[in-house]
C-alpha cells in the first residue's frame, strides 16, 4: 500500500464538499456541525469474512457497510435528513491501493446515495479490513421517533418487504448451485446481500403514520422481533403462511433441505423494516406506503400479551401448530 | 467466548444509566439524545497489537481505546460536558469471556473518568480485537472552539506537558532493559505508553484563553503541528533545547543509540496539548492554566509566515542550526 493515512483523508475530503451545516469539517480533530433539538445516533460495524465477503468489490462492500448504519435510522423512523456519518477503517498496511481507493469509493458513493454527509473517519493499521460507521441524525423536538418498546397487545404486526432473500444469496454468492433458479432469480438474490436497501423513504412515513414500534431486519425477523417483544414486555405471534418470502428462497432452501420459512425467519440481513402498529392505524399506514413507496405494508402476525416467557415470539404453523421461533442470527454466536 | 452478542449489549446497558439527556439509552436501535447548537464529533480506533498490545490487560486497552477518543475534543478546546461516546467492539469468537469482560469494564470504567455517557455499541466478530470510539459532545453557539487552520504568524507555540514518554514507555513495555532507570522512572513511562490523560480540563481554559488552534498529540509533535502549519498555511518553528522532554526518556534513547529530541517529536500519543496563541494572551492563558490544573504552558517556539513548502515545521538546534523535522508517526505507513 502506497498510500498514507493523511493521503487516504486527504482523498477522502477532497471528494466531500462540507455541506452549510458544516462549521468544520473533514481534516480538523473533530467536525463541528449544526445541532437542532435532538440526535439519533448508532454505529454500525462490517469486518471482511464476517460481513462481506474478501472477494467482494471494495466499494460494494463499504456502500454495504454504509446501508447497514443508515438503515439503523430507518429503524428509528428516520430518513436521511440532516444526517452525518462517520467511519472508521481498518487495514492491512499492504492492502492494494486499489481496494482501498474502492473502500473510500464506496463510502463516498454511499454517502451520496442516501443523502448523508461525511463528518470525520479514521483510518488504522488492522490485520483485516473492517468499518465502523457511526450515523447521527438532528431532528426536531417534535419528530416521531420509534424505538422498540412501543408494541402493545393488539397490534399488527407488518414488514415492508419480503425476508430471506439475502440468507439465500449469501449461499448464491459462496456458490452454491441451485438448477431450479433462472439466472435473473440468481442474482436478484445475491444482490439482496450484497446491495440491502435501508428504508429511508418508508420509514418516517410510517413514523408519521402512528407505528408503535420498529426495527431493521439485520439479525433475522424471529430474532429482530425479539428485541421488539422483549423491550415491549409482549409477546409477538407470527403467521409462518403470511410471511412474504422472496422469491427464489423456496428453490435454495430445497437444495440444501432446509424450510423456507426458517430462511425467511433466520436469515437476516434483508434490511427491510419490521413494526407494530395499532390495528386502527394500519389501513392508512399502509395507503400512505403506497404512496410513497409502491410497496405494500404486510400483516404477518399480532402482538399479544407477555405470557410467561421474556420477549416470546410464536410462529403459528399454517396447519395450526405453534412452536417458539428460532432466535435467528447471533453475530457473536 | 460463551458470552453472545446480546448479552454482551446487555451486560454494558445494565452497567450504564442513561442521563437525564437521553430519551433513548443503549437498547434500541439508536440512542436519541437532547442536542444543544451544535455538536463536535470525532471517531477514533485501536486495534489490538497496533495501539495496545495484546498482552496487557484488557481494560486498560479500553480505556486507552476511549481517551484517545476523548482527546480529539480536549483537541478541539473542550471538556466532556455533555458528551456521549458509541463503541464498536470486534474480537474473536474464540476469546475468553474474562478478556472480553475486561474490555467492557475498561469502557464503562472510562465513561465514569472522563465524564463521558455511553449512547450505544456495536459487537461483532472479527479475528482482531479493535474498539471503534465515537464521541459526540453537544455544545452551545457561543462556546469556542479552537481547530487546526487559525494558526498566524507572530503566535507563541506551546504545549501543556512533556512529550517522548509515551514512546519510550512502549520501548520499556516490550522489554528493553535500560539499567540507567529505576524502577519508578519505568513504571512512569510505561504509564505514559498505557494509561494517556487527555487533557478535558486544560483544552477549555485555552479556548477560553484564546489559543488560535489546538490539537492533541497523538501522531507526534512534529506531525501533528505538521496538521496545524498545512492547515493554517503558516510556517512553525519549533526551538529544540525547549521542548520538554519527559524524565528518563534521555535515558531510553541513549540505549537504542537515538537522539532524546527526535524521540519526542516523533514519538506520538503523549495526548498533552500543542497550541498556538497570540503572543499577548501567553501570559494570560498561562496563568489561567495554572489556577485550573497545576501545569504551565510551556513555550516551544513561533509561527511565522509560509515559506516556499507546504505546512512545514522548522526545528531550530541548539547550536543555531535548522533542520526540517521528521514526519513523524502515520499509523498506516
Amino acid at each position: 500500500m502506497e498510500l498514507g493515512e493523511f493521503e487516504l483523508i486527504e482523498a477522502i475530503a477532497g471528494r466531500t464538499e462540507a455541506g452549510e451545516r458544516f462549521e468544520i469539517g473533514i481534516g480538523d480533530d473533530a467536525a463541528v456541525v449544526r445541532g437542532r433539538d435532538r440526535i439519533v445516533t448508532s454505529v454500525d460495524t462490517a469486518v471482511s469474512g464476517v460481513h462481506f465477503g474478501a472477494d467482494r468489490p471494495a466499494a460494494e462492500s463499504a456502500r454495504k457497510a454504509v446501508a447497514s448504519a443508515v438503515s439503523d435510522l430507518a429503524a428509528m423512523g428516520l430518513g436521511s435528513e440532516d444526517t452525518e456519518m462517520l467511519v472508521a477503517l481498518g487495514a492491512p498496511a499492504e492492502t492494494d491501493d486499489s481496494y482501498l481507493e474502492g473502500l473510500i469509493d464506496g463510502v463516498v458513493d454511499a454517502a451520496g446515495e442516501f443523502g448523508v454527509e461525511l463528518a470525520g473517519g479514521d483510518v488504522v493499521a488492522s490485520p483485516v479490513v473492517f468499518l465502523s460507521v457511526t450515523v447521527i441524525a438532528h431532528i426536531d423536538a417534535g419528530t416521531p421517533v420509534v424505538g422498540r418498546s412501543g408494541a402493545r397487545p393488539g397490534d399488527v404486526v407488518a414488514v415492508t418487504g419480503p425476508v430471506g432473500g439475502a440468507a439465500a444469496g449469501l449461499r448464491l454468492a459462496a456458490g452454491l448451485e441451485v438448477p431450479a433458479l433462472s439466472d435473473l432469480s440468481r442474482e436478484l438474490l445475491i444482490t439482496c446481500q450484497v446491495r440491502p436497501e435501508p428504508q429511508l423513504t418508508a420509514a418516517p412515513v410510517l413514523a408519521q403514520a402512528g407505528a408503535s414500534s420498529m426495527i431493521d431486519v439485520s439479525d433475522g425477523l424471529a430474532a429482530d422481533l425479539g428485541h421488539v417483544a422483549r423491550n415491549s414486555g409482549v409477546t409477538i405471534r407470527i403467521r409462518s403462511g403470511e410471511i412474504p418470502v422472496m422469491a427464489g428462497v423456496g428453490e435454495v432452501a430445497n437444495v440444501i433441505g432446509d424450510d423456507p420459512v426458517s430462511f425467511a425467519i433466520s436469515g437476516g440481513e434483508d434490511y427491510v423494516l419490521a413494526l407494530t402498529i395499532p390495528q386502527e392505524r394500519f389501513e392508512q399506514a399502509d395507503t400512505a406506503l403506497i404512496e410513497a413507496t409502491g410497496f405494500e405494508l404486510l400483516a404477518i402476525g399480532a402482538v399479544e400479551p407477555a405470557g410467561d416467557g421474556d420477549g416470546v415470539v410464536i410462529l403459528e404453523n399454517e396447519d395450526g401448530t405453534r412452536s417458539d421461533a428460532p432466535s435467528g442470527h447471533d453475530h457473536f454466536g
